[in-house]
């Protein structure tokens, strides 16, 4: 609802980046984390956070991205050890209120819900919506061919 | 609706192998292509459809999966060229009905699209589930905190 939060994303790849830019666009603080420096080339021009290089693994890391004072913290890294540790020190160390984290591997879930930490499964969600996408079946163009 | 049509799957991953284990359950014709042959452990004992092991973008491996007799394909791989060229030639030449194709950068669709390919972007929807999450805040469950 309000806009002005102030949220800290972990990784800044195809996911993290284009939340960051969003996020920083609709009025909220937004720092990014990677240890990948050029993944910050994918940022928008105007977005108009910090961008934190290092490993967010390492407590220093996130204390320089000032986690302490985070509303939301999202972790989508492409590695599900990564964003669960990450995670679980965000929630349990420096009780950010919102947890957030992308996690690839569906079996995983449960120990994130243990912990208070909302998870977002791209391959589960992909999966459903194909297998709707064939149930309906679609194209079917058979004019489109050449 | 009718669950008994012979869908090729290209990519035996985790997205993949769901897919293909979800689909065989419900009674469909499935054949898995990957050219990465342990891949296919991720299938489950039940599965009753073909593993053929090869590049999806060769000629051969695709007529060897009995492309010609597919009511649906779908390509699934890590690599949107893959899944881009998989899914043309599925349309243009084999005239298979409907395909649908993962898609990780979303400036693809377009061309999809104008190919008559239906696609899923794993990121573009994960993306707005996250943006849905943290709009509507949840978690804050401080008790939760230890």
């Amino acid at each position: 609802m309000r806009n002005n939060r102030f949220i800290v994303i972990v990784g800044c790849g195809r996911l993290g980046s284009h939340l960051a830019n969003h996020l920083s666009r609709a009025g909220n603080s937004v720092v990014v984390i990677d240890r990948d420096e050029p993944t910050f080339n994918e940022l928008s021009p105007d977005f108009s956070g910090f961008r934190v290089h290092g490993d967010a693994t390492q407590m220093d890391v996130l204390k320089g991205a000032k986690i302490n004072k985070a509303d939301v913290l999202i972790a989508t890294t492409h590695e599900d050890n990564v964003n669960l540790m990450v995670a679980q020190v965000a929630r349990k160390i420096f009780g950010v209120p919102h947890v957030l984290a992308r996690v690839f591997d569906p079996k995983r879930e449960e120990v994130y819900v243990q912990l208070g930490i909302d998870t977002i499964c791209p391959t589960s969600v992909a999966s459903e919506m194909f297998l709707r996408a064939v149930a309906n079946g679609a194209t079917e163009r058979e004019g489109a061919q050449s």
